[in-house]
């Protein structure tokens, strides 16, 4: 039976083909799509999702938009990543869907009370800020989710400060929160994602797919190709997002390693750092863990699977 | 014509105070009444609550259950003042009301929404989590109050440690969040009610009054009294939170000074210390100030009236 | 018997005439200076010191040049308030006396240990740079000291941030050190030194005097007055460093409470903030107290009169 | 020619082979040994280092004792690594030689200012609190030494905590500064020591010296291999120390790897953590470089060199 997952997310190049991802793979049932400001603000990114759906052919599943703004710091957008729009590179299309009128927060507790405990696996790629209030707001969905299968922070890598990553340090107060939480947690680390990178050779399986939406796949990595290199020097761009679908889909994807994990909030050098203490094995009541390898053969292939089973939507 | 005010509160001695003279005002119309965890469980001072509504013949008022725990830290309650119930003391009444079936922030942000701008006045007189998760998921409401006045912090006195007050510093997150938003605010802080002490003539005025109300609110005192003097040296107990109300009733018996406030939330000694800037006149954007003195005499006779007009409920 | 201190300063205005009072007191033995910087570079706070040692004609005492920099943090100094030279204002005479070829913090252990135990008062009146590394270095003249009274710092009043004095701020781990030492420790912060105001009726005391050291110091307090205005709004420029010598001089002139102590290192808002706690009753194994009331009469006689003794030097 | 250092250190096994290497290798010249508390209280690593110059032989070196507790903290020592005596396994035998009567602080300073620049390279292998302590006295000792080699932190390993080593952790204050002075400075951290096992293999190389310093380094091993197995899990103990003399001896020991290099001091989780930036090349004036890959053979052939050198000392 397929996993059913609510997709949190800032598209953001690599937020849109984690939904493609998700959309695409049969093991996955997507059944709500929430977002979050970050990689732009949550006017562009809420637009950005629903023009996604358009191309990729998405229906019948809710999207709601949720919290504009971090909960404690300022808002931090990464234009210099995702351009003005968050998603520059591909013309999006108009949105043929519409929002639906919750708020994320009470989208994403109405989701996961309306199912069985242990149904619904949590999967953020974007800022914690939706789930934290969400769990705050409605504490039985600790105990209620399957999983929390996120992309953010790094045990080792950083890329908004020598040791921070942009999502978990964009506001590291919600992360704190969901990685204290008593769910199972996998966190997708830059450590993880820095090795999916789209090689041309990934571009150029991805453009043999020859539909619409791997043309708009295929021109956000362009776009996605360029900035990388220009900001952080990047020869091949990494693809964050979408490893935390593939390891929903097929754990086997993706090596990880159990381990205590925090956010750090206070540290002059380290605010928003995600720590894994290694120094031991991980004791016996531990709940998180970490990737630390990743099949990329695996990994391109159900993207460019998912890709092919979507076709041309009509 | 009165004002309306959301009454966000963890009775709590003071709490329930605070909650007499709301009611019992004239100038003051309670639209809501929202609980949150603090000096007790959330549950313990949702049941508190709805108890002094009974008391006090408090009907037709919505009461919402807030946040069991604070947004970032773990939660702390403080039984040494007010007991084991979190309203030890005087025999506490089974509720006549039923709980709202809203969650407290949804109350808040449903009310302020429903009415015209600048129309609620929010009392928060325990943490601010509630507040502060209301105005983070919506964000609309920050213009649409008319001002926040509430009891917590200190600028120059602390209780928790040697800079910090109870309500602030068990959620210091979320005080940073109401602090800095964009609403008036005004801080009736432990440097304001350290002056309002139920000495032995206020407690015989209260006992004066002869009512049921007025009894419970003299065992209330007792109670009070007892612990505030084991615990932490006062001579007479400090009743905090009926401060805030009486501010909302009568500017007049409250002297204000207009600075810039803020919260600490990394510091070792001073996390939840609410800090003014009383260095230069305020600048003219400055939308926070600090309560300094208090008149005696008027806010007594405001408690006293209260429980007078109130009577004997049936 | 007079007492023997070591004057530790960086002049800095009410530095020099703290010094002139130290010199002109008959109470005072004055048997080093040491100076740090702070309000100027340290060379130009040395050499303002032997400069003032002509003007005040001080011989005999060596003087010796401490720490150019912060422990921890970068250099900071204060030339909107003592201008380029540290000492704007008068013309500046060419010392007449050479520095001791010691390090301050050598020339401040070899003092201690060279009298008997509890002869010796540490007066600093900059930041504590130079008092911090002398104690690490040798940990003994913490027990052998008289006490430490100290200018910088205050409880409820900040100059360089809203809770933060610059003294202890532009050092705070070696203020930190220092107040956590075992010695008997005295705070002569803002709280108090804002009480000794320049007044022209000071100044006129001063004028009357009529001799060099005098008109020195008149014009010390008139340029003194100009920056206080400009940057701090003040009407009458506060004299600080002077109030520790007169406290040593005489403890009757300032009403001091004893209180734990200690300095806050990791404040966002509170770095360097001395914090006093002042909940309790000051526990029977507190060696800190903090001044908060000065008698100015008195205050402002001392300075006189030691202006008055030291007449017109050769 | 040989290389001038002034090791200071805190024995401790792994500072005990650090001092037998440096003496017993011809490309090293000892000029002065200084101690610090760390492993164990400043008495006993002293007394520590003065045996162990007896046991290897070692005369016309001055030895010092520095600082008996860090800058800010209160001490903290390992005797849960070192033994109740710093130096646990062996019989220690009476010092031979007596202590230099300077501080080590001022031998140090004296030492770098006797000889010319560039001269001296300095090995600490302890907390860096003497170190700090010496450049901020004197200053100029930061352009005047040839560079600093440390062991101490880890970019990705921590042993204190999850993210922080002793040598820092003890003393992050001295750090911060000394990983923030001028000079060139490697970092030789557990990325790299934890590949310096002292395995059986290597205690068969050892012992088959056959020489007393050789059956002094053994039985150090063997109660080394003892706590760090209960202690950390450890399957053979890492042996730290001396592999910052290793690569004073001869760079290709050791691959380091240029980046900038700072220290965490206000962390929750991450106090003391030596924090590198890896996220692009170091800048052309970066001036630090942390070690990265170990050549054991190499490694473990010096230490056997030495002792063959060494031999049997009369």
């Amino acid at each position: 039976m397929a996993t059913k997952i609510i997709l949190d997310c800032d598209p953001g190049h690599d937020d849109a083909i984690a939904l493609v991802l998700a959309h695409g793979n049969p093991e996955i049932d997507l059944v709500a799509v929430t977002t979050v400001m970050g990689n732009q603000t949550l006017e562009k990114v809420t637009r950005n999702a629903l023009s996604i759906a358009r191309v990729a052919g998405i229906t019948g599943v809710p999207f709601a938009a949720g919290c504009p703004r971090p909960l404690v710091r300022e808002i931090e957008t990464a234009p210099t990543i995702h351009g003005e729009s968050g998603l520059d590179g591909p013309v999006l299309p108009d949105p043929l869907i519409e929002l639906d009128r919750r708020h994320a927060v009470d989208l994403i507790i109405d989701t996961i009370m309306a199912h069985e405990p242990g149904e619904i696996t949590l999967v953020p790629t974007g800022a914690l800020t939706n789930i934290a209030l969400a769990v705050r707001k409605e504490p039985r969905i600790a105990a209620r989710v399957k999983q929390v299968v996120l992309m953010g922070g790094g045990y080792h890598v950083g890329n908004w400060s020598a040791t921070a990553e942009f999502n978990i340090v964009i506001d590291p107060e919600a992360a704190h929160i969901v990685f204290n939480e008593t769910w199972p947690l996998t966190m997708i680390g830059l450590d993880l994602t820095h090795q999916a990178l789209a090689t041309p050779e990934v571009a150029a399986r991805i453009a043999a797919v020859g539909t619409a939406p791997a043309r708009f796949v295929g021109e956000l990595l362009e776009f996605f190709a360029e900035t990388y290199k220009e900001a952080q020097g990047f020869e091949h761009p990494p693809v964050h997002d979408p490893c935390a679908v593939a390891y929903v889909i097929d754990p086997s994807v993706i090596q990880v390693r159990r381990a205590p994990l925090d956010v750090e909030l206070t540290g002059t050098l380290t605010l928003g750092m995600t720590v894994a203490d290694f120094r031991a094995p991980a004791p016996a009541d531990c709940t998180t863990q970490v990737a630390t390898d990743l099949d990329q053969e695996k990994f391109w292939s159900l993207v460019v699977d998912a890709l092919e089973r979507i076709g041309d939507p009509a």
